[in-house]
């Protein structure tokens, strides 16, 4: 098994190849080269090639890849027969868009419940999946051993929801509230600021127009 | 003026610093240097430093930065006084998401609009934004010369959106569909997934679990 370890940009290309596999129509080739997957795509050759080497050693020269193995091999790196559960903690608008975002499930990635102080919003459905009042988060961690949290609270009660969050057992915050998270050691944060795309974007854009 | 290309990382760390320098209470130091910002957030001091110097080249050893004046280099840097405009296709959960979401302004970006074909979305208002129908599209795009555009439609959709986004002048596309875009030479697209970087969380977390 090749190294777990790949970037984000690779993880982020992986369910792209794997798509593409799959549609190969009634009469799929046997085999597949990642050249024809670049061309397919229309892609950079040499980022294909070393995407699909991260995750597999069954390539070829001159030959390329099994195309069904290949197919197992995405699958199984992405997590498809082996869903990581996770909890999220705030279900307004950028909570309810996660719960009811259906691309989790290309990473093997499952969000259980949403949590909420809002009476309102708790009992409610979205995506499926249930709002459950704030009393509930302990139970049901300890019940499901579910590792993984997500603060889509506003920053102000951040710090408070992580605190409790991992006096239930999570090993792993995933934090878009805006706000600086202290930890005790051994806790995952993984901070996510959906700014920063929009103004990384908006910056290279400005340097293209100012290059010019 | 330092370089304008800064790392997502850094980007992402720049408001933290501002929100901490701007809270420093009623009587406020003159200087503040790297470390002690980093000692105050918990953070490391070689980190903070090497962020600090990609944006500003006022700081001086054994003194700091001059506070009141690093405020100023961050929130330039930060796009505060010159926001930078978008619009927004297809308000769903995630695009509505968007539309309220408050933290763009951190980085000087300003959703103007947001757009949408069911009549039920149509003219409602979220986050102060108007969804227009697509029929007015092109003609804001015109009036405003808004450069940037940001997908949120399903995929089936998002291809037929780029191509309406790109006649319609726009210049880079933050795609939110989990879908391979086709653009033109010249247009700039960043594909963001959502469900990547909490993949990469959990995939953090199963690596420091296989370790121990």
């Amino acid at each position: 098994m090749p190294s777990q370890c790949v970037s984000k940009q690779t993880l982020q290309r992986l369910p792209t190849y794997l798509d593409y596999l799959k549609r190969q129509g009634t009469d799929p080739p046997k085999n597949i080269s990642a050249t024809a997957i670049a061309d397919a795509l229309n892609m950079n050759h040499v980022v294909v090639r070393k995407d699909l080497a991260s995750i597999s050693t069954s390539g070829r020269p001159k030959v390329g890849y099994d195309r069904v193995n290949l197919i197992r091999e995405l699958e199984e790196f992405l997590g498809y027969d082996n869903a990581d559960d996770a909890i999220l903690v705030g279900a307004g608008k950028l909570g309810r868009a996660l719960l009811s975002y259906d691309g989790f499930l290309q990473y093997g990635l499952n969000i259980l419940a949403g949590f909420d102080t809002d009476p309102k919003a708790v009992n409610l459905e979205v995506g499926g999946k249930p709002i459950l009042p704030m009393e509930k988060l302990e139970d049901l961690c300890e019940r499901t051993r579910v590792r993984i949290g997500i603060i889509t609270v506003p920053g102000d009660y951040a710090q408070a929801v992580c605190n409790l969050l991992i006096k239930s057992g999570i090993l792993a915050v995933w934090n878009f509230a805006n706000v600086h998270l202290d930890v005790p050691e051994g806790i995952l944060v993984q901070n996510e600021n959906m700014a920063v795309s929009l103004a990384l974007l908006s910056n290279h854009l400005k340097e293209r127009f100012s290059t010019k």
